[in-house]
């Protein structure tokens, strides 16, 4: 990140979002009342509410902690601690140029994801003011990009995500069957996670969100990323599908299973096969040096050999890592980024008809010095 | 909203963060991918991705719904359908000035709560694009104003969500034992309130977001707004309060319950007593004229005529409905807001001790014609 702003003669970066926070400080927030500010040359400090020393102090790796007291009686205005906290660091590190959160139109939440604190239009101005002698630059595009290459310490949380990812993936495996409904799933998968999860490879804070489409009418018609969870049982011969995705302590996994309760048919076997397929060969295509199109073509000519191109609408794969989607990068037919050792892409191709049903598989593939690593790998069943 | 528009000159808003969507719409939007164009005078209209038309269809009160393709390869850039549909609105109503969010700094996710789309700084620069013959307003604050009154509707609705955080209540009430841990709870008061509540009173989607503290050492040192629950088990004698956040189909309750596990101390039973009495005093004063500050000072002072005033360091109670926490009205020492027949407040002193452990009890207080309601009651037990 520092050789990212010195390119572009950024000074210091001001980072209030949760997913930025973890970045570049290993605290993740619990809603964004938290901010880091990150000098290009010398040490990142950060202002946290009093009230979450116990669980920030041990999470940090560098950065110098400044706690203020936070949402009782008689404690100061945040703003105005946070303009102190601002400026006294622009003017002690001579900021001319600093870079901040000006284009995060997609948000990952925090543990507490009932709420989630953002920057407004207004956010850019009242830096303007704390910091009156820098210019202020959006570092939106920058922050993305640098984010898209995961360290190894980074590969090590992601890889506790997925593998805290497979503890719902096995109960959904063992619960589909008829009578039970899309909503029963969703409350067992992503309880068992937060029970078992929370421990596991030391993770603190572990959160799952569940959705389960059920039946040939919800996953068939039309692929949607976010299925609504109906209360209504399914029947035999329906298909499952899960949208998983998982955090763990600020770190991301996006998975997805499909299952048929009872009795699957001839062709809905053929189509996961076709699925299963199509994913497994761009996994065994992943390397640094492949574009994003040539992945998305290897998992789409497996599906298109199989008479079903028509019936996958969407793109192969996304970034993830510090979001349940990032931009970077993207494997779709039309993508030309390159993939570089240390990216993390989702690969899951699909098949949507009106008849068989919905089926999608996804796994988290991380690029390697030579090839790839499916993270936390769990079986394909139907 | 329309006269309140007129008032400051609007002749529209333009609408995303779905806790405003809902607001003026019916419609829910999944994760802020749908705009509502809301005119001071003609009907209103709102953009809404085509994979979410069989759940948008049935909840749209008024406006006229316009469905885009959304997510699949081929399908228009929805940045250009979003703006061909806002300059269309403006040019067919020729509008001068447009009201839009540009600071709301906390938001209510929609259920997909693992992802949340935001307006960015560059938002109103685009609406200008779209609109430009149009002043743009910030109408932040206008919005929070009009929502706090909330119509008979809204106050059906949001009883049916205060019932169904009952579930979670009596899950709770049942389980708090030595040897349970925080994450249990949590884990058995969402899992139950989505299972129970989606169905109930006609809800289709539903979600709770609880956060459980447990012993002296988390519940007493400080109040906290949002707790981390731990795999710490509860031991005899210790606390566990339960922090409930739950969402149906928009509209929000907040509630807390706390219990000891196995036997409870003579001086936790008269904290907890104490909290109850606080807490009934401010509710048996609230009705409309009463001021914020005047509702805390009845719970306030039972409090501290018990002795426990240095242990009570937080507000009485904040507004809510189309989100956890609005920033209208306030229960607080400081507090002018009035209260009007419609605001929804909560009310949850508590106390808070190294020794007993931390004591708070929450409830959703509706300002009746000549009095108050509590939605959605349901018994306090230590």
């Amino acid at each position: 990140m520092r050789k990212a702003m010195e390119a572009v003669r950024l000074d210091a970066l001001i980072l209030r979002l949760p997913e930025n926070v973890v970045l570049l400080s290993g605290f993740w927030p619990m809603i964004g009342a938290s901010t880091l500010v990150f000098p290009r040359d010398g040490k990142a400090s950060i202002l946290i509410p009093g009230c979450w020393e116990r669980e920030a102090s041990p999470s940090i790796w560098e950065a110098e902690p400044q706690f203020f007291e936070f949402g009782l009686l008689g404690a100061p205005d945040p703003a105005g601690v946070l303009h102190d906290f601002l400026s006294s660091s622009a003017r002690k590190g001579q900021w001319k140029r600093i870079g901040y959160e000006g284009s995060f139109t997609a948000l990952a939440p925090s543990w507490q994801s009932g709420e989630i604190l953002i920057p407004a239009e207004s956010t850019k101005a009242f830096y303007e003011t704390a910091c009156p002698d820098s210019e202020l630059v959006d570092a939106t595009s920058l922050i993305h990009t640098e984010r898209s290459r995961k360290t190894a310490f980074e590969a090590a949380k992601l890889r506790v995500t997925a593998e805290i990812s497979c503890i719902g993936l096995e109960v959904f495996q063992g619960m589909v069957e008829p009578g039970i409904r899309g909503i029963d799933l969703v409350a067992a998968v992503e309880g068992e996670i937060m029970r078992k999860g929370i421990g596991y490879q030391g993770a603190q804070r572990v959160r799952a969100y569940a959705q389960v489409a059920t039946g040939s009418q919800e996953t068939g018609i039309a692929y949607r990323m976010h299925e609504i969870s109906t209360t209504r049982p399914l029947q035999d011969g329906d298909v499952a599908m899960l949208e998983l995705g998982v955090v763990a302590d600020g770190y991301w996994a996006d998975r997805t299973r499909v299952r048929v309760a009872g009795t699957a048919s001839d062709e809905q076997a053929k189509i996961f096969a076709t699925v299963a397929a199509g994913q497994q060969a761009a996994i065994d295509l992943i390397r640094p040096g492949v574009t994003g199109a040539q992945a998305d073509e290897a998992a789409r000519s497996v599906i298109r050999d199989a008479g079903y191109g028509d019936a996958f609408p969407h793109t192969t794969g996304h970034g993830l890592g510090f979001a349940y989607h990032e931009s970077l990068v993207r494997l779709s037919p039309t993508s030309k980024d390159v993939l570089e050792e240390g990216m993390l892409t989702s690969v899951e191709p699909g098949i949507y008809l009106p008849g068989p049903g919905g089926f999608r598989i996804e796994e988290d593939v991380l690029v390697t010095q030579d090839g790839s690593e499916v993270l936390g790998p769990f079986r394909k069943e139907l």
